[in-house]
């Protein structure tokens, strides 16, 4: 059975899994006070942050799953992820309305291929 | 670290991405002036054509994850799902209610093996 | 291509896949009358035992993506989830609101290592 590497304390969730060469996480913004605009920059630089950790980067991205709180904040995401995602290098992105704790506007799973 | 493929031109999103013989991809009907049974069967004949343009095909599915703008149209997912999904080799299914953007009545996301 | 191994009688859906030593499944709970502090027990009751079944163990969970019917009963699935998770082998969790079919409160998909 291949190794289970889990990053992060506490105890109800790991903030990262790796397994096999691909790492799996879960993002909301560090500040929810931010309108929804800040927050996906927020969590879109939440994802870089953990790709260095992980020693890992954009172009590694596999795939995003993208939770917003309503919908219309659709093009709000938008800006900040075409800023973001690198060009010729992609994730797969499905982005739907569901509800979210608190006040976070956009939560997004990420997988990510890891050395 | 294992190649990563990529399919499409956007530069928001991949098609498909392709790494270590797994391919994941998102479809929402390329009609979404259809009812939902019939999104939902254009949906299922996309994945048909994307299984085909990777040299995979419906028995290497492993799973969908199912979004329906309203779940009263359940019973019409299943009756096209049912016709399409093949008998022996069903992928794992979760569907819930989520917001879809547009027009769109169902979007999936789908997982499948490929060589 | 990996093999795929597939568990589960339903022509409509397997209740486990299994490839290159991931197994994925969904759970809903057995008993859909009980409230959902029950129901979320169920569920991760439910998960021993398809662990048992494939040869796994709870420390071997990659992933759960979790579905609330309402979000107002986080703090019940909270408690059930609690006492349930291994303690320094927590899989990654996202939890949103979606709408689920019938009386169901909480739905699960699970990916976990087996041998």
């Amino acid at each position: 059975m291949a190794t289970i590497r889990r990053l992060g304390n506490s105890t109800r969730w790991s903030d990262v899994v790796i397994h096999r060469g691909v790492a799996q996480w879960v993002e909301v913004a560090e500040d929810p006070t931010a309108d929804p605009f800040g927050q996906a920059t927020q969590v879109l630089q939440q994802i870089n942050a953990t790709l260095e950790q992980i020693g890992s980067n954009r172009e590694h991205i596999l795939q995003v799953l993208v939770y917003l709180h309503d919908m219309v904040d659709a093009p709000a995401l938008n800006q900040a992820w075409d800023a973001w995602v690198p060009k010729g290098h992609a994730p797969i992105r499905a982005c739907v309305q569901a509800g979210l704790s608190g006040n976070y506007r956009v939560e997004m799973i990420i997988s990510a291929t890891v050395d």
